[in-house]
C-alpha cells in the first residue's frame, strides 16, 4: 500500500508522501513516491503516485524523457501551456502505460492500476491540485474537499476533515499531515517512514521548503509521541455520558 | 456496510452496533444488528451481525429455533456448556447457512458472507468475547487486542487504540465507542444511526443496562459535537513542527 496527501491551502500546496512499497508482507521496500519538476519563475510541479510500482515509475520516465527534448517532443510537463493540460498528459499518460502492460501476457488486471497526486503552479495561473485515476481522467480540489488521498486513506482521513483550515501557516499543514500519518502508519504495515515532504508557496514558482522524515525526525517523534496523550485528553474533556 | 463494535472492559462488556443496511446507495433500511439472549443467573449472551443481511437473519432464526425447543434439539445457545461451545455453533451456523445459500442458484460469490462479535458469559466461567468468521471458526479477545471491530472498521479505530483503558468504567467505554462511530459515520454513508448499545457487567449474569441511541440522543449529541473542538484543541496542543 502507500499513503500520500496533497493539501491546499491558502498559502500555498502541501505534499506529505511515504516510501513503502510490498509486494506481499515477506517483501517490502523504500521507494521515493514524491517526484518534483520546476522551472524557476515559470513553473512548479508536484506528483504523488500510489499503485502499481512499475506503473508509476514507467509513467515518470516517460515524462521525464518527454522532457529532456520539450522541443521535439510536444506535448511535455515543462511545454505545457496550463496545469489542466500538464494533469491531462499525466493522466493520458497514465492510461496508456496501464493499457500498454495489461495488452498480452499474463492477466494481472487491476493490479496494473495506479492512482496519483497532482499539484503545482504555471505561470499565468493558480495554483492547482488534482487527482489523477487510472483512467486517465481526474478531478481537481476546491474549497469544498481541501485535500486528497491516495493509499491507505481511511485511518489518516477523520483528522484531516476535522482540523483542516484554509488558513493554516504551513508548519501547522505539516503538524496536520503527521498526525494524520502517524494514524494510518500505528494501523496499516504497508505504510511506513521515511515521509517526503514539499510545500510549494502560493506564485513563488519554485520548489519550496523539502524535507525526507526519517522515524528519528525530531518533529516527527513529538507529533507520534505527543498525539496519544493530545487524543487521551480531548477524549476527557468531553462531557460524561449519562446511563 | 456496518459498524460494530465489542469492547472487553475490566468490569464487563459493551456493545455498540448501527442499524443501517443497504443494497446500493439508493436503497437503505434500518435492521437491528445486535441480539441478546439470557437465562438470568445462568448465562447471558449478546450477538452484533455484519455482512449479508438475508444470512444474519437466517443464522439468528436457526439459532432462536433451536432454542424453542432446547431439550429436543441439543446443541442449542442456551443449553450450550461454555462460551467456546456456544461460539462453536454460531460457526458452525453461520458456515452451514453460507454453503447453503452458495449452492445451486445464481453465484453471488463472496456477497453472501458474514462476520459477528459474540460475547457474554455462562456460569462458571469469564466473561469472553469472540469474533466470527464466516469459515465458521473464531479468535478470541485478550488484553493486547480487547475490542473486535466489524463492518467499516478502519475510520473508528484510531481512537479506539490510543483512548482504550481496561479500567474504564462503562460510561467512558460507551463514550469512546460513540467517538469512534461519530468518525465513521461522518466518513462513510452505509453507516447510521440510531445505535444499539448494550452493557454486561461480569458476574452479574443478566443483560445490563441497554439504549437504542438516536440522532437526536443528548450524549451522542454531545460527543458528536463536541469532539470536533476537543481534537482540535488537541491538534494545537501539539508542538509546532520546524520548518
Amino acid at each position: 500500500m502507500t499513503y500520500c496527501v496533497g493539501l491546499q491551502l491558502e498559502r500555498g500546496l502541501v505534499f506529505l508522501a511515504d516510501t513503502r512499497t510490498n509486494a506481499g508482507l515477506d517483501n517490502i521496500s523504500s521507494y521515493r513516491k514524491l517526484y518534483t519538476w520546476e522551472e524557476p519563475g515559470e513553473r512548479t510541479l508536484m506528483l504523488m503516485t500510489a499503485g502499481n510500482l512499475a506503473t508509476t515509475q514507467a509513467v515518470v520516465s516517460l515524462l521525464e524523457e518527454r522532457n529532456l527534448a520539450p522541443s521535439e517532443r510536444d506535448p511535455s510537463l515543462m511545454s505545457a501551456p496550463s496545469m489542466f493540460q500538464a494533469a491531462r498528459l499525466i493522466g493520458q499518460t497514465l492510461k496508456d502505460v496501464i493499457a500498454q502492460q495489461r495488452a498480452g501476457g499474463p492477466n494481472a488486471g487491476s493490479t496494473f492500476n495506479a492512482t496519483m497526486i497532482f499539484g503545482g503552479q504555471v505561470k499565468g495561473g493558480p495554483p492547482r491540485l488534482y487527482m489523477i485515476y487510472p483512467e486517465g481522467n481526474f478531478v481537481e480540489a476546491q474549497t469544498d474537499t481541501p485535500f486528497f488521498q491516495i493509499g491507505e486513506t481511511k485511518y489518516g482521513r477523520p483528522i484531516l476533515v476535522r482540523a483542516y483550515d484554509n488558513d493554516m501557516d504551513f508548519a501547522q499543514g505539516v503538524k496536520l499531515l503527521m498526525v494524520s500519518f502517524d494514524s494510518t502508519i500505528r494501523a496499516n504495515l504497508s505504510v511506513g517512514t521515511p515521509l517526503d515532504l514539499q510545500i510549494y508557496e502560493t506564485d513563488s514558482l519554485k520548489l519550496g521548503y523539502s524535507r525526507r522524515i526519517l522515524d528519528t525526525d525530531e518533529d516527527w517523534r513529538a507529533v507520534s509521541d505527543g498525539w496519544s496523550d493530545a487524543l487521551r485528553q480531548a477524549f476527557d474533556s468531553l462531557p460524561d455520558v449519562n446511563l
